[in-house]
């Protein structure tokens, strides 16, 4: 079994939003076992797997990954686009746009905690275009 | 073929462990070719893919992400878990969850030096849940 | 429908390549629908997704993270194979070494502005070894 589904969501403001609810409803017919891919296709922004309960790790993602990839960066050269062009382009790959998750008796296999996070690190990001792919038996 | 098996490992100390040979013998059985899905239902520890040889690339690993990611980071409001719960959730998405790997010829395709990481990033993490799945034919 | 292809690439210089049109290539026949993925067997390198057109945007990268995991980290015990190497093994696993990339209507769905990257970490990295997996229908 193959299933595959574009969604386009937002925009988001800059910061980290759960979307596990926006996933989730697309995926209400699934195989047995297999594997869901969640894939973005952009470049500055990006899709992490983190706790879902208190907003104050969102927050704090936010502001850990502004301090560490800084938009005053001396040394960037590609600021054409904005101050916050480059530091997104690098906070993309390291959270990465692309995740792979279990499918286990016919549900996504998060663990208890475990939400998924669009990242937005553009300040006027726009609509995030994802495709959601399930392979499976 | 599909095949998934679920398991339970830890618990870590706070550190980098290779558990290469704790996933290899889940998977004795293997397509001729395919994919391996390994992947940690956790948001305080991560799945990596390192060096598999000498201890000390895992001690620096360890020396190296508790300076980038400090328990005393000024700014952070999730604190209530303990100083290192926050540092763990960022470093948890840094390196990720879910491992892909090729099955190639009835093996699991690692590199020469490959190996798999668990990485605890609490000081008492308890046990960890990992879902293997493997998707070929 | 299963196809794997095994590359070889390189050597590179250390910093941030543009290897899309290397992968896709070997990717003349692809199923309507499935899953690539795309996999580096290698501890000092990585693959990323990034921006495509803008070479600025590659150096920036390189720059950035020889700052970030600098060659002379204190701490650091991992130094007989060179000061490049510690440090190449960290941004290994910050970026990651395997890709999945859904395939829609017969294509690779990167975005307009996704490109892959081999990231070369080292300053003599020598020949890498990349092994590409498809399954779809």
């Amino acid at each position: 079994m193959i299933f595959q589904k574009r969604i386009s969501t937002g925009p988001y403001s800059e910061g980290f939003h759960l979307i596990t609810d926006i996933i989730l409803r697309e995926l209400k017919v699934l195989p047995e076992t297999g594997l869901v891919n969640i894939f973005l296709q952009h470049t500055s922004a990006a899709l992490a797997i983190n706790e879902n309960a208190d907003p104050t790790v969102r927050y704090d993602f936010k502001t850990f990954f502004k301090k560490l990839v800084p938009e005053n960066f001396p040394g960037f050269t590609h600021t054409i686009e904005g101050n916050d062009d480059m530091p997104s382009h690098i906070k993309s790959s390291i959270f990465g746009q692309s995740l792979v998750i279990p499918i286990v008796n016919h549900r996504v296999a998060l663990g208890t905690w475990q939400g998924i996070y669009l990242c937005e690190f553009r300040r006027n990001g726009g609509k995030r275009e994802i495709i959601i792919t399930v392979l499976g038996e």
